[in-house]
Parts: structure tokens; sequence; C-alpha cells
């Protein structure tokens, strides 16, 4: 019997994890990057077994092709690994917006095998150098299927899900673009912002509060460019709920309204308790 | 030759943490915390040598007394502590505000022995089972002292800081407070307003990102309502600023300008590396 055959597009830090994950588990992983240097970089580096500079030979005898490229290039890429792919191929995204991805997913000839997914794991840090087997151990692994979705691929995908050590949740992507707007794409707004109006203070006075307020402000433009032109509606709406937020801040500053100021610091503890524990 | 003598009032994070720091040293440390708990947790973790419940026996025959409370405490401690101090007893706060603390200082008897410091590091974590000898290692600690700060005084402080393994940096108190709105205090705001918008996220969909931009909010209410309360027209300019970078972001977002996006995110990203570098 031959080893399980994966494919990954996209060689950075989302898809090389996937890469050395399942190659860890006895995957034969073949990747493929637009980009030469990181594609070798990921071969150096054992994410990968193997290089392919073209869609249909890295396609041959796949059980699954993983795409971890920014959004805009899942659109590119998939009615071309569709018209590639084997009838029983899987067909997995890794994008941070997901109705997008279906509508597209909804278009192909090969819909009923392309599954949306979106791993709630990450780093600012970029590039096949930061990928890790571990990065989604025990993560949230978002699938969003569609009535078009063939029984047999969610069960492939909740299996390569969990061959990552993650946890798959099915959600609706309309839901999932919601509430990710929320949780993921407002705090990357709000990150890069601080970072923006903060550039005049010297490096002595930035402690480990203002270090980790601008850790995702580090993060690839590209990629969040494409999350946050994809999603504006619900992040446009997420970002008036937490505006709103602020200025009930800015109202009990203006007033010196020490009382208040402390209800909600401690209200907004509650809830960070609420998400990741009191030791998180 | 006596071991020297410390005088540590507080013994929550900081004060336990410059307490345990100056007693692996040799030095003799003394604490008073009015809650009686705290001293005694601080204690039996061996953070102090002794518990004092009273100021002024507290004071008696102490090198150095370190005010480690919430600025509100330090305004009511002042005047008590200075009253109890030897002629060459140093008073140092450790308050995340200067400039209300100085006038303070500047209206005692012995304020020529009174310096204003700020230690640039923290967590979210409060409480003395939180603190760390390493807290401080090269971290910045900010000393304000005036004209009628004595030399002695500000070289015991220097020396004080030293043994806490942190970086002396002397600053003009209003200008601590003006860059402090930016570095540290607005990001404690919108941290919280973050916490207080995504309340209903569930658990799963909380990943990296949100965890880091939220620990903040997790910190202690009753020390936080001082510093806004003291700082709060800073902060509300620093506010003021971070507004206009954030309406950058929703022009951009309402306009779908995935280039400008980029751009603003890419900059952000700059901003970051200035203050941290790049593997930050």
């Amino acid at each position: 019997v031959n080893p399980p055959r994966v494919a990954v597009i996209g060689l950075g830090l989302i898809g090389g994890s996937i890469a050395v994950c399942l190659r860890q588990a006895g995957i034969h992983v073949a990747g493929l990057d637009h980009r030469e240097e990181v594609a070798e970089v990921a071969r150096e580096l054992g994410l990968i077994d193997e290089i392919h500079g073209d869609v249909a030979s890295l396609m041959q005898e796949r059980e699954a092709v993983v795409l971890a490229v920014p959004v805009s290039g899942v659109f590119d890429l998939l009615p071309m690994v569709d018209r590639y792919a084997e009838r029983h191929t899987l067909v997995l995204d890794t994008g941070s917006v997901k109705r997008p991805v279906i509508e597209v997913i909804r278009a192909l000839p090969g819909a009923s095998r392309c599954v949306g997914g979106h791993p709630i794991a990450g780093s600012e840090k970029s590039g096949p150098a930061h990928a890790r087997p571990d990065l989604f151990r025990d993560r949230t692994f978002v699938l969003t299927p569609t009535s078009d979705t063939a029984n047999d691929a969610l069960q492939q995908a909740r299996t390569l899900v969990e061959r990552l050590g993650a946890l798959p949740v099915i959600m609706d992507a309309a839901e999932h673009d919601r509430m990710l707007a929320r949780s993921s794409h407002l705090p990357q707004i709000l990150s890069t912002s601080l970072a923006l109006s903060v550039h005049r203070i010297a490096p002595e006075l930035a402690g480990p509060g203002l270090q980790s307020m601008t850790r995702l402000a580090a993060s690839d433009p590209a990629m969040w460019r494409d999350v946050l032109t994809e999603n504006c509606d619900e992040v446009l709406s997420a970002l008036d709920d937490y505006v709103a937020g602020l200025d009930r801040m800015r109202d009990a500053l203006q007033r010196r309204d020490g009382e208040e100021l402390a209800a909600l610091i401690a209200a907004g503890a509650q809830a960070r308790y609420g998400l990741f524990g009191v030791a998180a």
C-alpha cells in the first residue's frame, strides 16, 4: 500500500506547517509555491517531499490538495485545481474569509469535493522558516461545507484536520465571516492602527503591553489586504461596535469618572476570562 | 557591617518582585500591605523578611522605602512616609503616572529625598503569587527627579534600580506622562474596549491574535482606574491620535481600497519593527 499523498499550494507559515505535520505522519507531500525561493526553503527545511512547478503535475494521484495562499490567490487557484483534480481528490482551502470562497466553489464543476477551511491558528511571522508541525495542535479548524459538499469530501477534510492535531468545527460560511470579523480581523486593524500611532515612542519606553498590542501589526500585508477587502462589510460593522465601546471609555475619561472606568475595566477582564481563562 | 535595609509598601506584582529581587541580593526587606492576606502570602513565598503593620515601625533604619501601590495610594502614603523617614532615607514610588506624584512630592518637607519612579515592566497578572525577581531585568526604569531632588537621593535611586537589573532613564515627569499615555495607557484602553466588544465570541473561535490583543484587559481595575483618571488629558489626546489612524483604516475599508490597506499595514509593520525588532 502506498502512503497517502497530499499536495500543498503555498508554502508559507500555514502551508509549510500543514506540510511538515502531514509529512511527519508518514504522508507524501508535494509542494508548489509561485515564489521559487520559498519552495526551495520549504524543501531544504524538510517541510515537503518534492517541489512541483505547475498545478497539473502537482495534482497527479493526490488524495487531497490544500490551498494555503492569500484569499485572492484561492480565487485564482480553485478553477485550475478543480480542472486537474481527480474525482475523489479533496480540495481544501485555509483562507480567513469563507463566504467569497464558497461562492467561487459553488460555480465549479467539482464543487462537491471542495471544502472551505480556516485554521484558528497562526502567527505574525510568515514564511516557511517559521513553519512548525504543532501550529494547529488543539486549535479549532473551521470547515464550511455547503449543500453541494459530498459527505466523503467532508469526511476526508475532517480526517486531514485531525491529522494536524486540530479540532474540526463545522460552521456556516457567513456566520464564520461575521464572527471572525470580530475575533480576528478587527484585532488586526486595531493593532495596525496602534502601531501607526506610536511611531514616535522611544524604544526604551515600549513595554510588554505595547509589545503584545502591536504583535499582529507585524503580519503579512498581502494576506491581510485580501482578508479585509473580502470581508469589509462585516469588519466595518465590527469596527462600529468597537468604537461604541471605545466611546464609553472616552466619555468616562472626559468626566474623570474613576468608578465607571474601573467598572468597564473589570467587565473587560471578565470577558477576557470567559474567552481564555484566568491564567491565560 | 549590617546589610542594607529596604522597606516596600504594597506587595503585589511590582512590590513583590522588587522585594524578592533585593532580598536575593542580600538586602533585608521589610514589607507592608494593608491587605493582611497579601502580606502573609508575600512572607510565605519568601518575598520579604518581615511584615510590619504600620508605617512608623516599617520605616525604622531603612535606607530606602519603595511605594508600590496604585497612584491614589501613593498620594496618601507620601506625607506619612515622609514624616517617618530618616534624613537620608530614599523614598521611591513606582506609579505609572508621574506628574501628579511630583506635585505631591514638591509640597513635602522632605521633597529632596523623594524620587518619582516607574518601571516599564509588568504583567496583566497581579498579586504577590506572580512576583518574580527577574521582572525588571533589562527593562527601563524611569526616574523623574526635580530641581528639589538631592543628588544623593537620585544616586540612591539609580543604585536601587540597577540592583533590580533595570536600566535607569532620567525623564521629565510631564514628558513621561505624555509618552506613557501613548505607549501604555492607550493600549490598556484599546484592550479593554476590545474585550468588551467580543464577549459573544465562542471560545473556540478565539485565536492567538485575540489572545494577545486582550491580554492587558485582564489587568487590575483599581490600578488602571488611578492611572487613567490621573493622566486623563494626555490619554484623551493619545486616543484622538489613535482614532485618526483608525479612521484612515476605516476609509480604506469603505472604499475597499486594497492598495491603501496593504500600505497602511506595511507602515504599521515597519513602526512595530522599529520598536521591537523583526523577530520580537
